[in-house]
């Protein structure tokens, strides 16, 4: 199958069912509807039904989705059957987060590395990684064959440690930096800034 | 104008206009076209021509857009011009880097109120604020006319503080909790799950 023949709007919503799935069989419910599944994550059961057609795993809905094989295969979708190991760059109060953070567990990622270029950060401790020079990324991500890193450094110096990731090899960002991130083909970059959530709600409130 | 009859798609990509031509202005830019607008935010220039022409305040583009004028527009349509209020409740690794977040200064917010559950850090010091116990939340919120909060409770617990948020007043949550959220009409939600921005890029990796 041609990854690039399913629109990219479709695929940012199998994470979104995916994780309502996981919430569902963590209560012990068994099977689901669209109608369902749509209530859980404020999507049409409609919309629901089409994006899921995009792939010929999940057949015709006729009694109702059963939600472990449905997680099974949008697992397998996603590509996070296995687990990636993902590197965490900035060691502020949001990279420390990232580094503690236990709700990768089980959702195909685990954070393996922490950088920061600061000479009083690095040698410490963040969560259970000692905090290393970004000075040795570039080796220490290629060495380590990681192909993911969250982005935690201030907006002036994100697009220059973006340069050493994709220069690592790095081909997945998420990026948390305020900034938007110059990157080249085959090289992606979602991005998690507060203020941009926020102003997207603001324009409806008087 | 009436704010639904502009698509949602077109308005979540205003803020990220905004921050480029911030960004430009920052540099010392004076003027901008939409090409290197388009490049600075990956996206295309025909398609940023098209969102603006939705506002009758662009005008026609001959020489450019004036940066500070495009912003001073922009910030005008998203309701930023204005400082926004905002509440995070949950103390946690989340809640605590954006009690002490700096990059809400300049973008319409201002973080001003801090709540959590665990009696152990009620009345504690999160940033420049006393953690509050979210038992308070409900009166304090009401009281202080704050309609936005950051939520970075645990997933198990994040319906029933939404319950509250709503009771409150509050009209636009940031989600930080791994879980869809149920409002009513006219309560937004805006959602930064790290699972889902990096789930949404193994797709397409080998």
């Amino acid at each position: 199958m041609d990854k690039r023949a399913i629109p990219d709007i479709i695929i940012s919503r199998l994470p979104i069912y995916l994780r309502a799935l996981r919430l569902m069989k963590t209560v012990g419910k068994l099977t689901t509807s669209s109608q369902e599944l749509g209530a859980a994550v404020g999507i049409s059961a409609a919309q629901i039904r089409k994006d899921l057609s995009q792939f010929d795993k999940f057949g015709k809905q006729g009694t109702g989705y059963e939600i472990a094989f449905l997680i099974d295969q949008l697992r397998e979708i996603l590509n996070v059957v296995r687990v990636w190991d993902v590197a965490v760059v900035g060691m502020g109060d949001m990279g420390h987060a990232l580094a503690r953070y236990q709700g990768f567990s089980d959702r195909g990622f685990r954070v393996v590395m922490v950088f920061d270029s600061d000479p009083a950060k690095i040698g410490g401790q963040a969560g259970n990684f000692i905090v290393r020079d970004v000075k040795e990324l570039v080796t220490a991500i290629r060495d380590s064959g990681i192909r993911l890193a969250m982005l935690c450094v201030p907006a002036v110096a994100a697009q220059e440690v973006t340069h050493l990731l994709v220069e690592a090899g790095v081909k997945a960002i998420l990026n948390y930096a305020p900034i938007n991130l110059s990157v080249p083909p085959g090289v992606r970059v979602q991005y998690l800034d507060p203020s941009i959530g926020l102003q997207r709600m603001t324009y409806y409130m008087d």
